[in-house]
């Protein structure tokens, strides 16, 4: 088997920064887990506060922390530093090899994708986001790693594209033409749910918008990792 | 402008973790940074000490220390953890848009290679891993972000690579081979020099190689931020 992942991101429109972190990190008992946060609002403050999230996560996930008490110690710490005021969603995506699963910690308004064969199934269990109040805990789903499973996660961003002009995005509909009329890559997919999320926006999104999908399917070639980013400078 | 990192990665043959870490994290005041760790040996142990030093790293620069001063605390930290017995290498290879500039720091034996127009510079100063003495520091190269810029970074596995069979991988040579003849894609040159090495080692690596390729070039398309990952498992 191998596990392929891919991410689209891009800025409000005239935004210099991105309310929005997404960071990869090696588990440290094998694996990888993908973290992603959306600060509250936009801009820098909405940057600092999803940093402070993600980094908190990151290095606990890294000392061997479980993601859900990763998930609610992030939530603990940004509920003390800002006193209740500052929300932030947070999704962690982990391939797990210490038990063979995809573990989804969704702390997050926004669904989250599975799909498998020719199903598409919507996450959308009530969840909250992080800081808000104390005992805030994850929607936690866990998936045995088997080929044809792909997840897609995403922030609010894609879900407000076209809301200002009445005509909101339908994500599910998005994704099911997309898995209907071919098979996509996961940078096919995000790259295209993305764009059709700008779009919508007439092409000055009106939020920080990211997506990310993951894959698994038999192996298909050499054992070589691969990881390629591309980051546009202003 | 734009920056695309690519990142090729195996482990020694037979073995089921790689001593060697690879971490890209975003740099609080903008840009990013891939932290490449080969920890002494391989196996197990080896992968505790890489994952240690890059995790410290790491750590470090979500919080804005410079690159340096995160190196030297990394070796601090792996000297007095282990008595000075176990070293590390570190090449840290950041996209620093504060000052927008390109800073390589690096701690290992294994030079840098810097592509620019037509010249190839090897970077070969004296380096000493992290963690055998007090007062390691690392060797710094700044440079200005610009088109055409193209930097290689990488573990010792690649030049250990053909060593068993007395025919040593010229790096070099290998790199000039690819630039004359093509124009690669950073990920092309990146696979390139995995599969000469392997080949090298005729499909059983000696060691585990780590490989990073790093291009600054006029942007291409669109704004997106975009990361693509595999991740073959066992």
């Amino acid at each position: 088997m191998e596990v392929q992942i891919a991410v689209a991101k891009i800025n409000k429109y005239a935004s210099l920064e991105s309310g929005d972190t997404l960071e990869v990190i090696e588990r440290p008992n094998g694996g990888l887990s993908v973290v992603l946060a959306d600060g509250q609002t936009s801009g820098r403050g909405a940057k600092a506060v999803s940093m402070m999230v993600v980094r908190k996560v990151i290095g606990l996930l890294a000392e061997g922390v479980r993601d859900g008490a990763a998930a609610r110690a992030a939530s603990d710490a940004l509920y003390t530093d800002k006193n209740a005021k500052v929300s932030c969603t947070l999704n962690i995506a982990s391939v797990d090899l210490e038990t063979n699963t995809i573990v989804l910690s969704r702390n997050n308004p926004s669904p989250i994708f599975i799909c498998h064969d020719d199903q598409i199934d919507c996450m959308d269990a009530e969840s909250s986001p992080l800081g808000v109040r104390r005992d805030i805990r994850p929607v936690i789903t866990e998936l045995e790693l088997q080929p044809g499973l792909m997840i897609i996660v995403y922030t609010d961003g894609l879900t407000h594209a076209g809301k200002r002009r009445g005509q909101p995005m339908d994500v599910s509909n998005a994704i099911q033409a997309m898995m209907e009329d071919q098979d996509p890559t996961p940078q096919e997919l995000a790259d295209s749910l993305l764009v059709h999320a700008v779009n919508l926006d007439e092409g000055r999104p009106a939020d920080d918008v990211s997506v990310v999908v993951l894959k698994v399917q038999t192996i298909n070639g050499d054992t070589v990792r691969r990881m390629s980013l591309r980051l546009p400078l202003s």
